[in-house]
């Protein structure tokens, strides 16, 4: 097993993230939470293991139920397995399990405690460290939501041993994100040397991929765990263009994978604006390529007004003006409000082009 | 006006409360926080108002509205005015629109700025400083809530003018027990002297009390703002009896009138346990007599069953064992396990008197 990762966030909490890489090595730790425990599913996370735990909630699975009901339903759980303020509330499943469940869980009795169980890709690199919970309102992603980190997160490569390629695609999009987010290129070097290992999901290559990953993420959400200071903002690199690109395509995108043609999109708008050197968007390019990635998409001249109204229904953009993350180089990511036409010709197909 | 209070509370956060003493300091202090603010009334509360806000919910008025239903209809609205993480919500009311107020702002984009201004002495005492959060849920007071302290609380006397009577000396029984839980027994004092300006409501006397209770109240919350070591419980003094009837009651009686009563018992418990000192309990019941709380009443013996199963349904005793807070003195709180048939010794009429 790794080395534990121990990431200070919201409220000077800390979370411990463990790297168990067998099946073996997850159940024994979470035999060890004992009995006073909730479990939460979905209905394909339930299937990694081969039998229930006595007390456990299993909600329908998809974006679709983020919602306050899914919550309340895990919250009537927790009540009618007695829990307390010190009991625990374990999310077992992808982003949206565990950002729920870490909702329910900085809820009920005003918060108990919370051990976080990613099982994809996208949400080991992404949701589950860093304290964010959430549910969708109204039409609006994750606009519901607190700071509640995770007392643990387990981390286990043998979770995506069955993992659906397109879901496995779709956490890497974010991996890569991160390597360009990393000041230094040890990620970035390891993606384009582990290229064969990462996509044939060999553990061990898997578990240091992870391990390089979140340590990207953890030093810009130690500096800035309530996204406060705009340094946390940068890991919403490639996600203003990708959150439209979701919205305009009804969520037939998923998530990484529009995380992916983002972030090719603000090296564009990096390059066109001067902040970011050609050599750099060539880079971002080339890796985006070499993992298969899509990065040639564009969105049809008559969807502009859908897109453009897209970018500023982000929660993010409600209060005020737009700002993307663009690269000035390695780690050195920027905050820059984009003229309307750049985004525009960053996005759309050109005239002559059939999109 | 007094000078503000400043305390410290939960993730090193501060609410400074101020207390402008007439309409006019209220409402210049009011205006003061802009246009980008969204205020939330209930059906009672928004008749202090000249003027509706530009962006305002109302509510109806009651415990039985708190409920997420209510929740969702701030945060809905919140949206409707595109207020953004770095804007307002005040909570203009009693208990249940200042905790489900603080819970809407804890939540909205994962928390915007929270002002809360208490329009009923309970509230003035209690609920508003402590950064306490909450709705009920499926019949549990309080199930659902967070921690976020208010910015700022305004405690004006001037929303104090038109309270009716009941609901005044509901707040006057969380003061008293403030007063037995100063170390000082200044309070104490200010109670037995000032009882006839305090009863016509004199708005110079108010303030002081108003500024002595919340000193007491703010000694024990900076100490433990998330009630994890022992400390801040102190606070439920009277409570566990209060709640359980209230709850077999069907909450026909007032909050602060059960913790007066509960205050009586708990002492009763002290005495009879060893705890208390006699003299200790007799200035205990001699004040809530003196400001004219019905302490003799008793739980008819029929209703035991109900009484003890709502004490054990308290939230604080879902996953374990019920602790009382006893008094060892002023200012010497203590938790302790109560024997049953203490309990019901204390609360039950005795066999030979009819209920």
């Amino acid at each position: 097993m790794l080395n534990n990762l121990r990431v200070t966030l919201a409220n000077g909490k800390s979370t411990e993230v463990f790297f168990p890489d067998t099946v073996r090595d997850l159940s024994e730790r979470l035999s060890g939470y004992g009995r006073r425990v909730l479990w939460v599913f979905d209905t394909n996370s339930r299937n990694l293991l081969s039998q229930l735990p006595e007390h456990c909630v299993i909600l329908p699975s998809g974006e679709k139920y983020k919602l306050w009901d899914s919550v309340e339903k895990i919250i009537s759980a927790a009540l009618d397995a007695r829990l307390g303020r010190d009991s625990i509330m374990i999310g077992f499943g992808g982003g949206v399990i565990c950002d729920m469940t870490a909702l329910a869980a900085s809820l009920y009795m005003r918060g108990c405690r919370l051990v976080l169980v990613p099982t994809t890709l996208l949400c080991m690199v992404d949701a589950s460290l860093g304290g964010k919970s959430a549910i969708d309102f109204r039409g609006v992603k994750n606009l519901v939501g607190t700071f509640y980190p995770a007392m643990d997160v387990l981390i286990s490569p043998s979770c995506l041993r069955t993992l659906a390629e397109a879901e496995y695609m779709s956490g890497m999009g974010e991996v890569i994100k991160h390597a360009f987010l990393s000041p230094d290129m040890d990620l970035y070097d390891f993606l384009v040397s582990e290229h064969d290992a990462i996509l044939r999901r060999d553990r061990t290559v898997l578990c240091e991929m992870l391990r390089l990953s979140l340590s990207v993420k953890a030093g810009y959400i130690e500096r800035d765990p309530e996204e406060k200071k705009g340094i946390r903002q940068a890991l919403n690199l490639g996600h203003t263009f990708a959150h439209a690109l979701e919205t305009v395509d009804n969520f037939g995108t998923k998530h990484g994978m529009a995380v992916a043609w983002g972030l090719s999109r603000a090296a564009w708008c990096g390059v066109r604006t001067g902040v970011t050197d050609p050599s750099l968007a060539e880079k971002v390019d080339s890796l985006l390529r070499l993992y298969g990635y899509d990065i040639d998409r564009r969105i049809e001249r008559g969807r502009w007004i859908d897109y453009s109204s897209a970018v500023s229904k982000d929660k993010k953009n409600i209060s005020g003006t737009v700002r993307f993350v663009l690269l000035e180089d390695f780690g050195r990511p920027v905050l820059r409000e984009l003229d309307s036409q750049i985004v525009r010709e960053a996005v759309l197909t050109s005239a002559g082009v059939q999109g």
